[in-house]
């Protein structure tokens, strides 16, 4: 085995993502000299191969399952046990690339109402990440769009307080470095305006002028190839379709919007800045369909396909 | 001529509004049985028809041309001239449907700079009907997609002091008064969210909670068919290609993000609770292809069809 070292999380047993794991798995979707190391209970990885009737042999994958954890889990809602369960599976496979025994996680969905009920202070993965790597960048990729988020979970009232010059110019520069780093190729990056028409020149509102066009200005004094900022209900069409475009977001929702309406069965969200790679699909637990066996497998075998190349290229140097 | 009468004001002069206006007016394209009343300069009518190559009978419009005012246009770019003109284009459009003389009007993109440079106090089209109607809709309607605009043209941090209960249920009632009298049909609508996940149950904003929540229960409890908060990076998917579905966006860019990337060249901008029917089409001057003949028509023929249909469906009480 030659190619690089895929942990993989199951995410919340209740939920679709041992199913999707492993109808991404099967023979033959998943480029094959990868090593794929599974944190999740094998009973249900047992169950999901028998349902789906795939054909593959359970001992080409190597199965981390949490000891002395409950596996007491409830399907189709979240509970204390599903939440415990995941997240130690999530720590599990975050320790292992810590210790560089991993190349890449990629983190099946899990649900926060879990993990809230098991007592776990993370809000989710992204929040587990950004207070162990406060530098760490939410970023979703797919081909028809890329996007970086400035800021994410948090409220749109505070979202606004934290358009500062400083904190801009820092987070370009950031994103820059680990683009080029992580992902090579000669990237452009888009920033979006905050208000209606990227404010229209003061007459709806100041940010721009106050705190996004110096940042911009900052950042192009380094060198860095970016523009804007560019009204939000336009930037996202000039970036369509343009693999080596990146557009800059300044708020969950103006990002979101728009990837999620080009790209929800195959988007990939990528955490940037963390010593290791880490991809996870574009859609949640999906409780309402668990053990259905209709579950959408494309954004996790995206996911997957695009954690393996990441380590590609970062194991060459790219 | 027995169906409706239909004015157009030709926006800025210098624009690709008189081009856009003339190929969709060109034979076979309009729908024949309405009467058109152009409002512009009747040089530039002249213009577009021969550049065109357009076959048509100019006799069969009747233009209004402002008297007394300066037709030193500039193409191509904004100026006082252009500004000043086609305000009194729009204007006499306006005023003659408020007499009861047109039963739609199509207004053609003006230059928010030339009014600027004009000395016209109102910031453009929408503007001047909210100050004249203050409960005046701006709203969005395309094949794939149908958007109003709870707030449209403030800063983002205004828009987001404007979330308050009473005047959100005031705005759902109106939005449904007027859509049943104007358009008919079982209009459903769903109320997009605020914050992140529409706020994650308190966890990432209270606006849902405080004011979105008890504003959707005021409007089901007087019979308004609505659902929400929905959380807005999923809203648009659950919305598009359903005919009978209307989206409520609180700012302008939640509803137009996902607006402009579905529908760029077929959408159309309706006035809603206006004496008379207004629409636009979805896009600015362009002054960069002024001129050319490159401007593609499709967003004004849709405008006008729209105008012809609302129209029709008004002077048979629908």
């Amino acid at each position: 085995m030659t190619g690089p070292i895929i942990g993989i999380s199951l995410g919340d047993p209740g939920g679709i993502g041992p199913e999707v794991v492993m109808k991404s798995l099967r023979s033959g979707v998943y480029p094959s000299d990868a090593a794929y190391r599974l944190f999740g209970a094998e009973k249900l990885i047992k169950d999901e191969i028998n349902k789906l009737g795939i054909n593959i042999d359970i001992s080409s994958f190597d199965i981390h399952e949490p000891a002395g954890v409950s596996q007491n889990f409830k399907r189709g809602i979240p509970c204390k046990e599903n939440g415990e369960f995941s997240f130690c599976c999530f720590r599990e496979a975050v320790n292992e690339a810590e210790k560089g025994n991993l190349d890449a996680i990629v983190t099946a969905p899990i649900s926060k109402q879990s993990w809230h009920l098991a007592g776990i202070s993370w809000a989710g993965h992204t929040d587990y990440f950004n207070k162990t790597y406060p530098d760490a960048i939410m970023s979703f990729f797919s081909s028809k769009l890329n996007i970086a988020l400035f800021t994410h979970h948090i409220p749109l009232k505070l979202a606004l307080q934290k358009i500062k010059k400083q904190s801009l110019q820092n987070f370009f520069l950031r994103l820059w470095k680990i683009l080029k780093n992580q992902r090579g190729g000669n990237w452009q990056f888009l920033v979006s305006g905050l208000n209606p028409h990227a404010g229209e020149g003061g007459l709806l509102g100041d940010e721009e002028l106050k705190e996004i066009i110096p940042a911009v200005a900052a950042a192009q004094a380094q060198g860095m190839p970016i523009t804007g900022p560019i009204p939000p209900d336009i930037i996202c069409r000039e970036a369509l379709n343009q693999h080596q475009k990146i557009v800059i977001s300044l708020y969950h929702d103006q990002g979101l919007i728009a990837f999620k309406l080009t790209a929800f069965y195959e988007g990939v969200n990528v955490t940037l800045g963390l010593p290791f790679i880490r991809t996870s699909p574009d859609h949640g637990t999906a409780f309402d369909i668990a053990g259905k066996g209709t579950a959408d497998p494309n954004s996790m075998i995206a996911a997957i396909r695009l954690a393996y190349n990441l380590s590609h290229k970062t194991s060459q140097g790219l």
